[in-house]
Order: C-alpha cells, then sequence, then structure tokens
C-alpha cells in the first residue's frame, strides 16, 4: 500500500513539457501530473474520456466550434473520440486522469513513454 | 458536451457533510466533490480503489494499521478491499473519484443517495 503524494512534490521533479508523469494508478486508471507550453497537436481518444484539472496557470482546449478556458482549480472532460488541442501561452500545471495505457497522442506510434515519478 | 467546472463554485452549491456531489463523469466513474467534518464510518469498497484529494483542510484516513494525514494538494488512493476510516477535525474539501455506482459507505443499504451538483 503506497504512501500519500503530493502534487507540488511530483511536479517539483521534471521540468520538460508535454511529458505526463504517473504518480498513482487507482482502478485501472493513471493519475498524472504534466507541465505544458504552447501548443500540442490535435487528437482525439477513441475509447477514452480524457479529464483535466488546471493546478496551475490558464489552459485553452481547443474543440473544432469552440474553445474551453481552464484556470486554476476548473476541470473539464473531452468525451472520447472528440478532437482536441492543448494550447497555452505560459507554463501550466495539469492533473489528468486517463486509462493506463491511453496514448497523449491519440496514436501508439507518437505517444510519450508512460513515466513515473 | 458538457462545459467547464469549476470546483469552488460546485462546492459553493451545498453545505451539507458525507454527501458528495457528482460533477460530472468520465470512463464510468464519477467525479464528486465532498465536504467533511468529524467521523465516517470504518467501511471499504470490495470492487473499488478509492481516489482522494484534499481541495482545503487537513484530512486524517485512518487504516487499521497506520494514519494518512493530507494536506491540500495531496491525495491518496485506499485500495480496494482495505478498511478505512476518514476523520476531519475541521471542515475539509475534497475531490473524490470512484467508479459509478459505488456506494460511499462500502454497503448499498447505508449509502448516501446519488446527487448531482
Amino acid at each position: 500500500m503506497g504512501d500519500k503524494i503530493s502534487l507540488a512534490d511530483k511536479l517539483a521533479t521534471f521540468q520538460d513539457h508535454w511529458s505526463p508523469r504517473t504518480i498513482t494508478t487507482f482502478n485501472d486508471c493513471d493519475v498524472m501530473v504534466v507541465k505544458v507550453k504552447g501548443e500540442f497537436t490535435w487528437h482525439s481518444h477513441e475509447d477514452a474520456d480524457d479529464f483535466f484539472l488546471v493546478l496551475k496557470g490558464v489552459l485553452d482546449i481547443e474543440l473544432r466550434d469552440r474553445t474551453v478556458t481552464l484556470g486554476p482549480g476548473e476541470l473539464y472532460v473531452v468525451p472520447k473520440g472528440v478532437e482536441h488541442r492543448p494550447v497555452t501561452r505560459e507554463e501550466v500545471h495539469l492533473l489528468l486522469i486517463e486509462p493506463t495505457g491511453t496514448p497523449n497522442t491519440g496514436d501508439k506510434a507518437t505517444a510519450a513513454p508512460r513515466k513515473l515519478a
């Protein structure tokens, strides 16, 4: 049985962007923290809803028909199959939850490898 | 497709304790906020790991052999089948994530009804 997990402590262990760190798992999901800045690629997850909770900064989640803007303490779930592109001006810290094995780009060929923190 | 969700706004919609509000769902899980104060009952969930993230205050999660103390920005996953009892001195605000249909007491006979916020 694990110990408690501090989001701030986990975020302090890395600096790179768009490379989620898995900090724990539950019910076959990965709980991850990630630092992001700039534009990600347009993508969707065919089999998984995509949970975003902003911990720091302001994140735009661009959808094809509108943009959802999230500040600290705000969350959004991108439904499975819906194309989206995260975009930020400044560095943003996020809590992400996805079924274990979900590729972050929606495509295993281009996905960041699973990393633990 | 839903809108963004503010944890603070959702928490402002109710005052009662130990009565989780489902604020969204993803991948067959309920994302909930709850206000707690005092002692809950000892319980376990046979089929679900139990995700706790403290948003405000200090929560003790008593286990049979030790206590895990969580402050804001700290999380803990109680593995399925492990007996636990949440205890607080002051009001604590939590983000909870569980498979939809998981009884909060571990027993459908005594569980709080599912409420949306």
